[in-house]
């Protein structure tokens, strides 16, 4: 059998076959440092998504420096987070049909365990699965904040969500899910800024109805890593949800800040490690990165640090890299920024954790794949 | 730790959890059926490609149906195919740098391997290599063939290639690929027909060039699930590489016929499953099918049998789908045919395989991630 692993402990980075998924150790930690910095001198708590990196030994080192805990989207992911030591998930989507419930409240046995709602059976059958099972489920009430996806409409409409969760025996309300997910990679400053002033409005508001109902939010949790600064300073949001950071990508690199620059609060940490392997025309290379190395769904990657050559098209195994001076040699290796960090990581089997141009860790992702 | 597996042996498809990847095995079964019968009537091999399903199981299956053996582009997808049982395996693919030679010569060990070439220099490392392992690596020589991808230019170019591959001790010169990668999904039938015309006049040259220096080529190989009866019938071509053939896809189902309609040669036998998991909107369901369940890198999923919703936007772990009448419910299940179904197989571990409304199989992934 093929374990598939593309680097050992000690190699140069030279050697590590490709595609490979490699983590500059360095620009991580430096990005982990600075979202721990922000988070305590502004005052919120920082729940990082895990949905990004999908793996336990990155979630545990984020919380070992400042973090509440992960969110993960996906029952099947929180089981791989709770295998690798994690032992505080909010699983921020909603949980629908048996089997998931069933395996949501058997992992709350080993962990505490948070889950949104936003309709009412759903409540009574997380009730019933945690009474089964011993349990109590914290449960926070989604509000569409603006990404009109999941969640009731803000107001009103949590109040009867939120009264039934405080009312179930196995349940314990535990606030509110407002995630503003279409914002994160709004461009444009003011856009975005303006996108979450809206939600953090809503957010306000039905905080207000459930608190004259005598219901209290221990959580008010949202905000990415295009927006976060914006939740944090909204004297509303009290618990962040960022997940990017940790690694950024292509798209995030687009966002601009007020001045129009691009927005420098964290660095490329992850690559996808390619390689030429067709040289045959001059002003072309094809390397060995194309579509099941990565997603493409919010744009091509990027070479880094280069500006001589360009990552032009993408087929199933293939990259083309346009070369116009005819720089590249069959066996050139290339460092891609990928063009959207989540669903890249999740066509990967291991992390690459490179510092100083050697392999110093090798990290399953051990929710790669966990969609259920 | 958790396994992830969507379904049981014997359940109801209506109970397999989601999002899950499904094959209609009575449509599976026709189409490598039909395709069968082409072959035959055809007086062509075909040699299927196994990087569309990356699984040993369908491999055997349609090596039982009339496939001389598989191809596939990585040299841990061969990996993954030979451990599963299958004994010949052509890597349509250049493989370059040490570690992989040394797996792909270790490889010949288990199973006929053939591999491509387009760069004079590998050809002595894979010499090297299989002298070392004391195998014979079967060596086809890649033109472009109107990809712009990998090989060298047809003709005259192809004949150093194939001359020193026939001088090495530990190498057989098998043949030449001729794959045109880029016509498989041009819609048009003329300008996909233009395509293949121009790719045929290129192989016929090439071949007579190499004939005239003594050198036969055994495979002449090329062709996919869009152009298979051009090359079929061109009197060049002998040997086809058709995968996609056995699923089909949604960007499959536009490429159009002589007379204007859809191709009708294969049916849509993979889908993915997925389940409405949140319905706060009147117009709008929210479905558990997002951008780690599928690649949309040729357009979103179609909604099998259904008009009435429509699938119109992937974000990580969501799909919003439109639902203008109201007729969607929490819970509800829906077929979705991929855009594309290789890079979409990739991010599962397990097909589901139903007939009749029941599960009858549930086979690995095994080629999955398999990307070295």
């Amino acid at each position: 059998m093929t374990i598939n692993i593309p680097a050992e402990i000690g190699m140069c980075v030279e050697d590590v076959d490709t595609p490979a998924l490699l983590i500059d150790l360095d620009a991580f930690e430096r990005n982990v440092d600075r979202m721990a910095n922000f988070i305590s001198q502004a005052g919120v708590r920082i729940r990082v998504h895990a949905k990004t990196h999908k793996s336990p030994d990155i979630a545990l080192y984020q919380i070992a420096h400042g973090a509440v805990g992960v969110c993960c989207q996906k029952v099947s992911e929180a089981e791989a987070l709770v295998h690798g030591g994690v032992r505080d998930v909010l699983v921020s989507n909603e949980v629908v049909g048996q089997r998931k419930i069933e395996r949501l409240a058997a992992l709350a046995k080993r962990a505490r365990v948070l889950v949104c709602v936003d309709d009412i059976d759903n409540i009574s059958d997380l009730d019933e699965a945690a009474g089964r099972y011993g349990v109590t489920l914290e449960v926070l009430v989604e509000i569409d904040a603006g990404a009109g996806r999941c969640g009731v409409q803000p107001g009103d409409a949590a109040l009867p969500l939120a009264q039934k969760v405080d009312a179930s025996a196995n349940l314990k309300f535990a606030g509110i899910q407002a995630y503003q997910g279409k914002a994160q990679h709004v461009h444009d400053f003011n856009e975005r800024k303006a996108a979450i002033d809206a939600a953090v409005d809503k957010v306000r508001k039905t905080v207000g109805i459930l608190k004259d109902a005598g219901l209290d939010c221990d959580i008010i949790a949202g905000a990415g890593s295009g927006t976060y600064q914006f939740e944090a300073g909204s004297g509303v949001y009290n618990e962040l949800q960022c997940g990017s950071y940790v690694f950024m990508d292509a798209d995030y690199g687009r966002i601009l800040m007020e001045d129009g620059r691009q927005i420098d609060d964290f660095e490329n940490s992850l690559f996808i490690y390619t390689q030429v392997m067709s040289k045959t025309k001059i002003d072309k290379a094809i390397c060995d990165a194309g579509l099941k190395a990565q997603s493409v769904d919010s744009g091509l990657p990027l070479i880094y640090g280069r500006t001589d050559v360009e990552y032009i098209g993408a087929s199933d195994e293939h990259g083309v890299i346009s070369d116009p001076d005819d720089k590249l040699r069959l066996g050139d290796k290339l460092y891609l920024v990928p063009g959207h960090c989540d669903p890249t990581v999740n066509v990967y089997d291991w992390y690459v954790g490179v510092r100083n141009g050697v392999v110093e860790s090798i990290l399953a992702v051990s929710a790669r794949g966990m969609c259920l």
